[in-house]
């Protein structure tokens, strides 16, 4: 069996135990036997606990911004492939319900992955944590490109402040965690479900801003 | 001097210890030298450092929750404590307004409280997730008590149903937690921005919907 199979079986379990059981609980026998190899094959091919926890964070870490960046570009939809200069981009609403499927939708098919990403990795001190962030961050960042983008094309100029954008981005992906995380728990919300609550959550709002459209007090502040 | 004062000078140590170091990394020396005490007076009145972490946990949980609930029931604010049946009760926008600005001026003030809560205590096993799960549940179910009340006082019948009530509350819980950690990381975002960025995100969308103003996508989903 070639080496690249063999460590993908072997990664396929470490997720699943770390998500499953947390990243001090999991032992590497447990991975080893989940897997079908011996014990000393897992520490030939990863090393050591802790590298084969890196190695898990990495590879889940890069298929949630894949699907998301490839949900949120319409790749995967209805568009072709063309992309080049000329083809049609979506509208930000519609690039931003994309992402948001291709995100609840990663999440659901994966949940012991999107686990060892959002509660294990980032609380086991560094390395890890320092990877999962980056990972967030590069969210964080597309998020806010989405965000930006949408309120040049509504205002002509960007009357957003730039803080207020980082800010309204970081709101987006930290309710997008929470509805992921309860959704796995809850099991009866569906991708699509999640992503349309968090869509009219989002939209309506961000869709208000950038109307000029703000929440105004009845008394004042 | 008497127990409680002593007692709480050990709660701010661990507090700022644990949230500045993490529960791993922290030790019982630092909280001790911290606090002006001796290391087995902190072990006489605490007992062992899973115990005192629970006992940090529980206060910080307690005054944040505390916070919020008097944040919105306006108990800090203009209104005044009568309280009683016909007392006028705020608008559910001026509620959340209110209660965000109070979670916003809360974890900025108390920012080791905050990494307690939201970084340490989640993911260091049980029983500690456990009681700040409790916690969270607490929050999200008054949130959602406060979408569903303005759902109803904007329908006349509650028209949106209980579970994207409760899918929304989680959304509005989990932007405010990335928020927060966002702005205690920023340092320059005051909680009022915070709570204003909030409030103008999830309010002009909420307001969307308790107006029965989805968001609708230009093509079909």
């Amino acid at each position: 069996m070639p080496r690249a199979v063999r460590e993908r079986q072997m990664l396929d379990a470490a997720v699943r135990t770390f998500g499953q059981r947390g990243y001090r609980a999991a032992s590497m026998d447990e991975i080893a036997e989940l897997a079908g190899v011996s014990k000393p094959l897992v520490y030939l091919y990863l090393n050591s606990k802790e590298e084969l926890f890196s190695a898990c964070i990495r590879r889940e870490a890069a298929a949630l911004v894949a699907a998301v960046r490839e949900g949120a570009s319409g790749a995967s939809g209805e568009r072709g492939a063309s992309g080049g200069v000329g083809a049609s981009v979506p509208a930000a609403d519609r690039q931003l319900w994309d992402g948001l499927r291709a995100f609840f939708t990663h999440t659901a098919e994966r949940p012991d992955g999107w686990a060892v990403l959002h509660s294990q990795a980032r609380t086991q001190g560094e390395p890890f944590a320092a990877e999962v962030a980056a990972m967030r961050e590069e969210i964080v960042s597309f998020v806010t490109s989405l965000i930006a983008e949408a309120a040049r094309s509504a205002h002509g100029d960007p009357s957003l402040p730039d803080r207020e954008v980082a800010g309204l981005a970081q709101a987006l992906v930290g309710a997008a965690e929470s509805l992921a995380g309860w959704a796995n728990v809850e099991g009866t919300v569906s991708a699509k479900e999640a992503a349309a609550t968090l869509m009219n959550f989002a939209w309506a709002g961000l869709g208000g801003l950038m109307e000029g459209r703000r929440w105004v007090p009845s008394s004042p502040l």
